[in-house]
Parts: C-alpha cells; structure tokens; sequence
C-alpha cells in the first residue's frame, strides 16, 4: 500500500473543520492512500509516507464537482453565438442543430468530443463532472449518449425531455410517451439520474412531473432544468419530488424560495435540495444573472456549474463560474468556492467529494496562488497547477 | 538558416489581406524564416521547409499584443479585492500599500514576479506585452522598476506619475518637479514611454501635461490613463500630445470622441490616437464598462490590454478580455480579436507585430479551437495550445 503525503501547502481549503466558512488550515498537509484522504493536520507534524508532493506554500482545494454539464453532442454553435452576440436574429435550429448533428454522428464522434471536453475540465481542476444525455431524442441515441458519458463519469443523467423533437412537434404528449416508456427502459443501465428542461416551449410541469416520476421509478436520482427562462413550477416540482438539485433558478417567485428553504436539513447544514446557478449561461447568452444572495440569505443550499454545452454555455471553466458569481451574484469568494466544491457535491447527494477530510476521495487542486481568494481576484488565469483525482496525478 | 512551415491551419487570422476585418484565410501556411513570417498561403501550395509544424486544422492568430500592464509590484491586495467585492469598506491603502511593499522588496523579489507574470501571459498567447513602472514613486525605485522590466519586454513605461506618494501628499507641485527632473532622468534610459494617471485623486490635467511634455522632450513616447472613473481632459490631453494610446476612455464627452476621431489616418485605417479599453478592470471593480461602440461607430481604433496590476485588475488574460469585450462592451467578436492583436500593435505604434503578413515577425498562437470565435464562444476555458514567439516556440 503506497501513501502520499501532499505538504507544505499554505492554505488548505477542507470544507470541514478548519477557519471559516471553507473550513481553512495553514500550513497544513494531507496524506493520501488508496485514493481516500487518510489524515489531515499541520505540515510540521506529518506522518512519514512512500511519496512527497510539496505544494510549495500554495492554495490547495478539493477538486470542483461540476454537477450539470451536456457533453454528449456533435457540431459547433459559434456563428449562433456570434449572431446573438451581435443582436442580429439567427435562423438556425438551436438544440435542434446539436440534436440533427448528434444523431448524425458515430459513436467514436460522440466518444472524441466527451473525453476532449472531460479532459479539458480535468485540466481546469474539474474532479467530478457531471454528464446528461439530451441530444438524442430517439431511444437508441439517447442510449447511446448515455452508454458513453458512462465511460468517462459515475454521473450520468437521462434528459431525454430536452426539447421535444421536430418530428413529435405536434404531438408531445406522444414523445413524453417514449420518454417515460422505451427511452427511459434503454437509458436507465446507462444513468444515475434523471432531468427535464422544464420551461415554456421545453417541458410543462405536468409532463415534467410524469417524466421524473417514472424515471424515479426505475431508481434514477431526480434533478431539474427550472426556471431559467422565465418563472414558472419547475422549482415547486423539484421539491416537490425530492430533486437532489434545480438548477438555474434565474426567475423565483417568493414561493419558489420558500419551498426550496423548506427542504432544511434537520442538522442545521442546508437545505436537502440544492440549488444549481450556472452564471456562464448568463454569461454566453447576455441574461440577467439569478439573485445568489437572496438563495443564500434564505439558508438554501447553493451550487455553482458550468452548464457546459454548445449552444447557451461553452465553459468547462469552474473558476470562471466562480469569478462571476462574485462578480456578478455578489456571493463572497468562500461562498463561491463552497459552492463549486462542497455545494456539487450536495447537487450531486455525494459526502465523498467536495471535502477535504479523513475519508473523502483524493480529489484536489494545487493552485498556482496562495490563496482561494485568486479564483475570482485573478479572472480568467489558468491557476490550476496540479489536479489528483483518486490519489493520482494525471 | 533554418526555416518553419506552420502548415494545415484551418483558420488564419492574418489581420492583413483576406475574407472579413480580420484577413481571415483558410486551409493556410506560413513559412518562418529567421523569426520572421516569408510567405503566407495555401497549405496545399505551401513551399519546402527545414521544420513543420501541424496546427492540425485549428485557428492561428497573431500573439496578443497586451499594451497596458503593471508588472512591477510586490504584495498582493486580495483581502481587498474580496472586501471591494462584498460591498465593505476597506481600510487597506490601495495604490499606496502596493508602493510600500515595492519600496521593500528586493530587486530578485522584483525580478521573480515580473517573470513570473511575464512567463503567465506568454502560456496564454501574449507575445507583446507592454511594462510600466509606477509603484517605486522614487527616483531609485522607478529606475530600477524600469530596469527591470527592460529585462522582460522593450515595451516599457515611465509611469511616476501613477499617484502622489504619501510623502508628497501635501505639496503635489514638488512631487511633478521630481518625476520632471531627476526621476525622468534615471528612468528615461530604460522606458520607451512616458504615462500618466490623469484623474482626480492623481494628477489634473496641468500636471499630467508638464509630466508627458518633458518625457517626449526626453524621447518618449506619450500614453495617459485618462477618463477612467469620471470625466476630465485626460483624453484632449492626450490628442493634443499625440499619445499613441489613451487608456481606459470609461466616461468620455462627445467633446472627447470627436478629439479622438480627430486623429483619424489619411490612407483610412483608423485613427493615430488609439483608445486602449480594460474591462479587466471594470469587472474587477464592478464598474460601468466603456462603451466601445460609440468609438467604434466615431471610427476611433480600439485596442484592448488586460491593465494586469494587484489592485483593480489581476488578470494576465488577453482571452478574458476579448470574451467582456463581447458581452459586455457589444464589440464583435472579429472586432475584439483584432482590438487584441493588431489593436494593441497600433497602441505601441508597430507595424511588425499583430498582424501575420509578409515581413511580421513570427508571433503568433495555435488555438485549441477551429476559429477565432471560439476566445468569446468559450470563456475562461484555456485555448491557447502552442505560442510561437520570434519564430519560437518556447
Ligand atoms: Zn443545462
Ligand atoms: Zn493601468
């Protein structure tokens, strides 16, 4: 059995016991076997180990937990982009673009652009990465994502009911049909969780809730797309089905908070629904921001994720998501980084990841900074100098 | 004499001749001899070459030319940044804390940093990137600020006049007759340029003329942070001493675009004076943004730099600069590419880098991505895969 000691770090984020809300430790180390944090304490009094990693006085971080992310597609969305960024309308199909070329492409298509974007994450200190189908649209696409976002995460979700495809355009409730059927019976080897975009021309809450249902049926976790575009009964439905997350969350209405603070836990540590913002959706599409601080000011749990995907979000960058919400959703650093770490793992109901501390998983970051604080005070700086994942460093 | 074929590029912005404002060509070559580009054209038609390198059908633009950043500093201002952030007030002295810790610092503590920030932005395709001095506010310190940044770029600039320093506090006339005299004198053999913080709090438009008029009468050429958190003459100031840039141009009057429009070329090509746009810096302050239509629409040439300093904008990012540029100052995402490449070269009055032509040097940057789009598309995601600089790749 082969240990690691990883020291000399100056300031060690745990998110657990520790100064603060990040639960910090100067000058700290942490030693790692079998891929599991094993101890954790001052660097001066470090237990021997077969292996040294000295982080030089540098911030060491438990590695983000990206809990929303649509990799699984085909094709490129910039010239929508560049068109809405110019403000001039654009003709092309939105999802429907991504869901024509995703069905039109091989599996090793499909499998090049999932481990190019997990790759590209990992590098950007992202441990755990969260994977939806939602680009296929026919049980074997739908299968097909899934089986291979299966290859590169433990995270996978079924989404399914992304956007009703052309072909079923006039008859959704034929689709949700497929979806609570045939889909979800050949998706659910494959998913850990199911969702649904939950949004005028997307999903209603009535064939949000039969699709969750049935997806709760066959064992899958239950998340949701909700109210991003505008309000509606997405959030209350996610409570209302004990969703592990709703994510987005750009349009509450005072009842939506309410019954997301109403999921309290009875330990006093938040509340058992997250809620997920995905600033970079804001971003990419020039949207108003969702209020973090009312979220926080009400006790809610709150997540940060990328929402990676061609068309609303092309970030695999969780410290940029981090950077905006402080610039833009006026949480506190801590606050941002908690929910980039410890606030996915909540999204994703794991007390394995997002934490520092005897037990956890190895996963973790060594930053090019002495502090957490440069997430956001050093915007759009690469800061991640080294990622382990697992007790290894790719 | 060794040669390189920069060859199978999918997307060449040459910033010269070619489709679109940005000489876009596709399925290019570019021959290097020397340092410097010899040929540019089809890869199917490309000449011999000693060496190769394949871009692999991905975008190639010229380097980022970064016309305005302070490296020469010692300290941090984090704790700050996240009080600025929460809305709190901060005791810390800004500017003045950053001076105090240069003054204490070692010439090798100086050194390390400018390297370090230096090596930083290279990773992330700045091949230019203009130092100025500013923190020192002492004859010995400004010149030895110099000396070292001289070390790193042949873009340096006499920035005494950034603040009055402490000392001075109450006789400000004393303090423009140092930078005048003595400063201007050790400094002047290590700068290329002479700036000036022209603003309230810093120095009016008098003095920020006495300072910029002795440092051309010295050799220099002029720069001026002008119109930065409020109106003033700063940026007339600067039309009047034929300043290659103007800096920040946040709140300017129609008095202000019509001087800058003013300076307009006779062959065309924009205007002599360039205004220099930071929105690092107004997302690091949360301040209004410029508003880089209005001097586009003038026919003002743009730039855009990264302002790189520990106070009011930490970033070293010139592709973090072109993603707010789009969202948040309406600029094209072609317009901001070449606001951040052959914008930044007409700020530092080159015709030999920013642009990829026949003559140029050899600066340029291999994205992780099929097109230029791709630096808006895809904020805060690391794209730069290999920088060439002086035909090197380091
Ligand atoms: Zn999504
Ligand atoms: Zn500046």
């Amino acid at each position: 059995m082969s240990s690691l000691l990883v020291d000399n770090i100056g300031e060690l984020v745990t998110n657990g016991a520790g100064e603060g809300p990040l639960g910090i430790r100067r000058d700290a180390a942490v030693l790692v076997e079998e891929g599991r944090v094993v101890w954790v304490g001052p660097s001066a009094y470090a237990p021997a180990a077969d292996r040294r990693l000295d982080a030089g006085g540098a911030a060491v971080l438990p590695g983000f937990v990206d809990s929303h992310a649509h990799l699984v597609f085909a094709g490129d969305r910039a010239a929508e982009f560049a068109a809405r960024m110019a403000g001039e309308p654009y003709t092309g199909g939105g999802i429907r673009t991504t869901v024509g070329a995703t069905r039109a492409a091989t599996d090793d298509e499909l499998r090049a652009t999932v481990r190019r974007l997990r790759g590209e994450a990992l590098r950007q200190g992202t441990t755990t990465m969260e994977i939806k189908s939602g680009y296929g649209l026919t049980v074997a696409d739908e299968a097909r994502s899934l089986r291979i976002a299966a290859e590169s995460s433990t995270e996978t979700t079924f989404l399914g009911a992304h956007v009703v495809p052309a072909e079923y355009a006039d008859r959704p409730d034929d689709y949700v049909g497929l979806v609570c059927g045939p889909m979800l019976a050949a998706a659910a080897p494959y998913a850990k969780w199911v969702d649904v975009f939950c949004e005028r021309g997307a999903f209603d809450v009535d064939h949000a809730r039969a699709i969750l249902a049935c997806g709760q049926a066959a064992g899958l976790g239950v998340r949701i797309h909700a109210n991003q575009l505008g309000p509606g009964g997405g959030v209350r439905l996610g409570v209302e089905l004990d969703a592990a997350s709703v994510d987005h969350c750009t349009h509450l209405s005072d009842a939506d908070v309410d019954a997301l603070a109403g999921t309290a836990l009875s330990d006093g540590s938040g509340t058992r629904t997250v809620a997920t913002l995905l600033p970079g959706a804001e971003f990419s599409t020039r949207s108003p921001y969702p209020d973090a601080r009312r979220l926080l000011d009400a006790g809610v749990t709150v997540a940060l994720a990328t929402d990676c995907n061609p068309g609303s979000s092309y970030t695999s960058s969780m410290a940029f998501c981090v950077a905006l919400a402080v610039r833009e959703m006026r949480m506190t650093p801590a606050e941002a980084v908690w929910a980039a770490t410890a606030g996915g793992a909540r999204a994703l109901r794991r007390d394995d990841i997002g934490v520092l501390t005897p037990g956890a998983r190895a996963d973790l970051v060594v930053l090019d900074a002495p502090s957490y604080l440069h997430l956001a005070y050093r915007p759009g700086v690469p800061l991640i100098r080294q990622v382990m994942r697992n007790g290894v460093t790719p």
